[in-house]
């Protein structure tokens, strides 16, 4: 136990590969280990950097090729058919402030330890797959440090340029291009070409764990409404200035927070998630009544119907929000997008290799975004989750057991090297 | 005009003395100018050290003698009565950020010039007053950026000790000792022993202008409850976590924010004044659910009565919260003062000067908090105000007309002479 708080891994209760992928992961724990147990690694950070040259030292003993692309996606390339595409698999390193030590990092690892695995047993019976196999450590999924999320399998998959993430700075004004460098991370070049895609993650809800389910097939994603919103209101005296003067960017912005909840509580359980993650505040001075509040504000549902419900109700109280608290609320900045699917022929695959490894298993959705979000949209892309105790996540307390994340690992191998057999190419 | 905002001060419109304290101001007015016209000077900054350079000028050029104190306060000195007490009349130069050109630097200039008047007349006429004079500039009275506010003055009035305030941190963590030492203003000691003291300020409300009055005797402060408050909740990931699981500390505070709102609001206009301004949440990240938010939260009336009544809803309120958003919230800091007369003789001085000059006055009380709210507890303090044109203050187009501020110098001098000569001495 770490602090009271959540087990180690233990490779003694486990044998050959499995040992050494646990042993593995208790090393990848201690890059930014926090006092409380978990891990604070943000993008392009000096722990960011040290666990990614680890990671380069793991991959090239195995015989694999390590590269960065021009924003700073780590590529361990086995090249096994010249010329032929890859089949990425992979997530990030990256994690929020004060993380767990499961998201992302279990992932990457896993894909890691799927492809030694492949590469060791094609090597001893001397065939060759129809793809080549690479494992990925996708830049800044976190979105934490550097803002959006997703910021290198966005650029992979052609959302987002190189440029505009290279320019983006952090609130201390560092570029990406600064702390790619400084971590030694800059590459050049857009990475290998993807024929599929597969990741496996952490479900971070507790659906899984409730129901039984060890291995969660995604089948798509929730539909969701983000925007950054502008509260303007007009800097006083907090004391002497009478009330019916104010204008107060706080009041109108805390009216946002309360009515987001209230719009989630307004409709069944689980049918609308709302969020308030971040929130500044301007001149934030104990006695100015503040002038600018900048808010970021999350709708989610599985449902795009009810989604479109939940906007309008935000929309309308906005009007109503600007009268009371006499502020201004400017949209500054959105991102939406709608319930996708993962492509079905690779949901069945998965849940075919399951049900051989006689797991338990389901169907299920993400909530949360995933670098597996964006390679959908281009590669067939197979997402596997494992249960997360108590649905614990962005947050040190966050675990999930040894059992389940070895049993993942075993499926992820087995869908990788199904995608790399060609299992799923048109016939 | 500057940028179509504040009118410059014009000393075109004003003759010899006066027309040169316009000139002098509007000097000041250029240390840490902003775009939009108003000033950005915080304490301890490199515009603060420029303006307490230029300040230190002003007073040598007119015979006075320059010193800092242990923790920055400023002092230029006019010995008349070799080892008498001094009547210190000052405010302070250090502003908020964005903040507006009036609040504390015209009271500093205003007493400047009143001093160069007195020291002028007593060369004159060949006469000595009963007690020495002593213009100051108190260190930080706003409190921007090291925390708590009137630390200068509260270490002159032994409500602090030097020790505390020097190894106060700014939010970068650079000491005041640190701030001080780059601007070359610590100094030794603790400054003048004061027999008086004397302060004008902008009355940074709106009920002299709209009562038509120039002149306002300061005859008490409101009662304020200023309390620092930390909401608990758990760190959890925006997208996938349940809303009935989670405990999101920015909806407690929020909920804490528009509370203070609707408390203000449910007493007759001007009675209690609320406010939250500022306000800090971790990790402020947009896809986690905040796991702590610090607050600062103001309670103010000038009825100590109507602030008990406010406060016990408050405190009735934190508990429902608590419940609802399922967050702790802690008070982690409390700064108390109940409503506190201005000597009654002082004001009563002021009155009659007031009225002698036929300037239109009237009897007010000071909202917020000033250096001579300290001073008025150790010695006997007269505060005079001048109107704020619509009330605005803490923002850049904070303003008072010229000739208000001329009379309120001529006032002001008329004051410190009488307190120089002894006038209000018990007999």
């Amino acid at each position: 136990m770490s602090n009271g708080a959540v087990p180690e891994p233990d490779p003694t209760k486990f044998t050959g590969a499995d040992a050494a992928f646990l042993q593995d992961f208790a090393t990848l724990c201690t890059f930014g280990a926090t006092s409380g147990g978990g891990v604070d690694r943000q993008a392009g950070s000096p722990a960011d950097g040290e666990q990614r040259a680890w990671l380069t030292g793991l991959l090239e003993a195995k015989g694999f090729s390590v590269s960065f692309d021009q924003v700073g996606n780590q590529f361990g390339l086995l090249e096994l058919q010249p010329g032929a595409p890859y089949v990425l698999v992979g997530s990030h390193l990256d994690s929020q402030p004060t993380a767990g030590r499961y998201d992302g990092a279990y992932g990457v690892l896993a894909a890691a330890h799927a492809a030694f695995r492949l590469a060791e047993e094609w090597r001893a019976d001397g065939r060759s797959p129809r793809y080549n196999l690479a494992v990925v450590n996708w830049f800044n999924e976190e979105g934490a440090r550097f803002k959006p999320s997703m910021m290198g399998s966005s650029v992979y998959t052609g959302k987002m340029t190189a440029e505009t993430v290279l320019a983006t700075e952090d609130p201390a004004g560092i570029t990406v291009r600064e702390a790619l460098e400084a971590t030694s991370a800059l590459g050049e070049g857009e990475g290998p070409k993807a024929a599929y895609a597969a990741e496996i993650h952490i479900e971070q809800g507790r659906s899984m764990e409730r129901n039984g389910v060890t291995i969660g097939l995604v089948d798509s994603n929730w539909a969701a409404n983000k925007y950054q919103f502008e509260v303007h209101g007009e800097q006083a005296h907090t004391g002497s200035t009478v009330i019916a003067d104010r204008r107060d960017a706080l009041l109108g912005a805390s009216m946002l927070v309360v009515t987001a909840r209230e719009i989630a509580d307004s409709f069944p359980d689980g049918a609308v998630h709302t969020s308030v993650g971040q929130l500044d505040v301007y001149p934030n001075s104990p006695v100015v009544v503040p002038s600018l509040v900048t808010l970021l504000l999350d709708l989610r549902s599985p449902d795009e119907e009810l989604l479109a419900q939940a906007d309008r109700m935000l929309h309308d109280r906005i009007g109503e929000i600007e009268q009371s608290a006499r502020v201004d609320i400017r949209k500054t900045g959105s991102h939406c997008w709608p319930v996708t699917p993962y492509q079905p022929e690779g949901v069945a695959l998965a849940e075919k290799i399951a049900a051989n490894r006689g797991l338990t298993h389901a169907r299920v959705k993400t909530l949360a975004g995933h670098d597996s979000t964006n390679l959908k949209d281009i590669v067939p892309t197979v997402m596997l989750f494992v249960p997360s105790v108590e649905g614990i996540s962005h947050n040190e307390h966050e675990y999930t057991t040894d059992q389940d994340i070895i049993d993942g690992l075993h499926t992820l191998t087995d869908v990788v090297r199904s995608l790399c057999l060609g299992e799923l190419d048109q016939r």
